[in-house]
């Protein structure tokens, strides 16, 4: 297989005009384009480029609508509840991540709810902007049924992501970023097309038994991260993102299929003022101090390091930055379709 | 192995009186009783009056201070830090709470970050107190190191609980509350009595290597729950409610030992008003649905029906309030022992 590799700002700028001529204005084709790009960077290349070819068909079917107005519904000191009138996913979420740092500025903390909105990619890519400007972050979102409840055999929840930034005065920053689900299905999707196993905590079958053969899980399930906890984190999650907003929840969420349904999922953001508490200064001295003795724990054999959450993909992203980002002939596939189509030139 | 019955009534007395004795005001030994008897009712008898020779011990060595005066020392609208002078930790906790409840009240989030506590119990009791308000709440502590960070092998984190409460219209109280350890220690130390084995993915020996010998395993440390996620959740938690209050974190934190020195976590807690998001009736209409929608899923073989968080927990209260609460023997002969040293009859 022939692995392309692209800069992050050429990626940017085709995915940006490619954006524009389907009818995003350029606040609307930046935000989409960097937050897509961003995931590339940092290697979370499932929520990159790739997913440009659903946002464009959703734009289309108007599932998706460029322009669409961003209304605060109801508001207090500290909180927002957000309809996105079924805009980008991206262009709501950083609107709502920026009411939420404007109110936790002026009270401490801010919390937005979100619903008529669209899949909104990367969560650190929020966490991100909230870092920027010093906040604690925490960014949910519910999406569509692939993870059984724990004992269960039929999906009833998302991979229901759980996103946290922590400022500190450390060069990586702190994001954990992780789905509730074991394994992404990507990777279950991977193991069936190699013929390979994949461990029996990932998924169950039809009859709800997990099962380390990929085609078997296909057709079931994904299992939860951690068992009974792991589901009942994701459970909350739904509950915070979909019962909360007016969002749908379970398994009537709607995320990117089918392209022509309107998504129905929902977010939940909150950001924490540091300086309310021991103060934005102490707080990034302690989280380094803290970062720096964890990963001075002496480590179990043939492992190199202890790492913190976002480490990885800050390492990546450096990397990508010098060398630029490789392209999965998928992923090129599909730029190059959707050049084709709109006329735009790589 | 003979096992008492007591009701919950008669332990609550029993507790609230040994706690006078040795010099907590009417207030506190209410609280601090109520709060290790719940503990029990809910069949989650490590939280409960099995903790109060340590409390005792702590008031002794003046370690808990009864009357310790509870200070805001920092506060918005949304925040307060509140310095809690090394009183009982769950006097502390309940007063953070409603601190956070009447904040939420207000402006819709109430965040409260505390130091200078103590041990608090069973986290659940938080979200009780925000349920009777119809808040959403969030309640998190760190606690003495027991748990290696993922890669490492010296305990680096504690059992670092966090707890989700969540209004609903159901009769079950929807209350996820959960170590981020992949086992409770006394679940190790059981299995060391009996000669069992215990799962691989609970602890690893004293080079950092998973293991089944839960001797092996009480030399070396917990794992944390759900691989490197499980631990990422570790660490943020301990941020939250080190790094952000002013507490001790990592390595640093001392919890219920020993008892001769302060402790030094911190707790985070946090309310959040659902009226201003959809509207209390709606949410709590909303999540009972959920609820309803995910027991209704098809079940895996040979498991009679998918729980909800929390769900057992109010089965066992229920359980327990009618046919009273089973003492095992160690828990018997420390209420024996407390009693005879205080004078308090049974």
């Amino acid at each position: 297989m022939e692995m392309k590799t692209i800069s992050a700002e050429q990626l940017k700028h085709v995915c940006v005009e490619i954006l524009k001529s389907v009818g995003a204005n350029n606040e609307e084709a930046d935000i989409v384009a960097d937050s897509l790009v961003k995931a590339n960077l940092r290697g979370v290349d499932s929520h990159g480029v790739i997913r440009l070819e659903v946002y464009v068909n959703r734009v289309k079917y108007k599932t998706i609508i460029p322009g669409a107005p961003i209304k605060i519904v109801r508001e207090t000191s500290s909180t927002a509840l957000v309809d996105g009138s079924h805009g980008f996913g991206q262009v709501i979420a950083v609107k709502a991540m920026k009411i939420a740092i404007e109110k936790a500025k002026k009270t401490g903390v801010g919390a937005v709810g979100v619903f008529n909105t669209n899949h909104f990619g990367m969560l650190a890519y929020y966490a991100l902007i909230a870092l920027q400007e010093d906040m604690i972050s925490l960014i949910t979102t519910n999406g569509s049924p692939f993870v059984v409840p724990w004992g269960g055999r039929v999906p009833m929840l998302g991979t229901n992501p759980i996103c946290i930034g922590i400022p500190s005065n450390q060069e990586i920053p702190i994001i954990l970023d992780m789905a509730t689900s074991a394994a992404a299905r990507g990777k279950i999707e991977k193991a069936a097309k190699e013929g390979a196993k994949i461990p029996a905590d990932w998924a169950v079958d039809e009859e709800g038994k997990p099962t380390t053969d990929p085609v078997a899980a296909l057709k079931g399930a994904l299992l939860p991260f951690g068992g009974p906890k792991g589901y009942g984190l994701s459970f909350i999650i739904d509950i915070l993102s979909g019962c909360l907003t007016g969002a749908a929840f379970g398994q009537h969420v709607i995320s990117l299929y089918p392209e022509d349904k309107n998504g129905t999922l929902g977010h939940f953001i909150l950001a924490i003022n540091p300086e309310t508490f021991i103060g934005v200064k102490e707080f990034k001295t302690a989280v380094a101090k803290a970062v720096q003795e964890i990963k001075a724990c002496p480590t179990a054999p043939n492992v190199p390091e202890v790492l913190v959450p976002g480490e990885i993909e800050y390492r990546t992203e450096q990397k990508r930055l010098k060398e630029g980002i490789p392209m999965g002939s998928e992923t090129w596939r599909i730029i190059e379709k959707l050049c084709k189509e709109t006329g735009v030139k790589i």
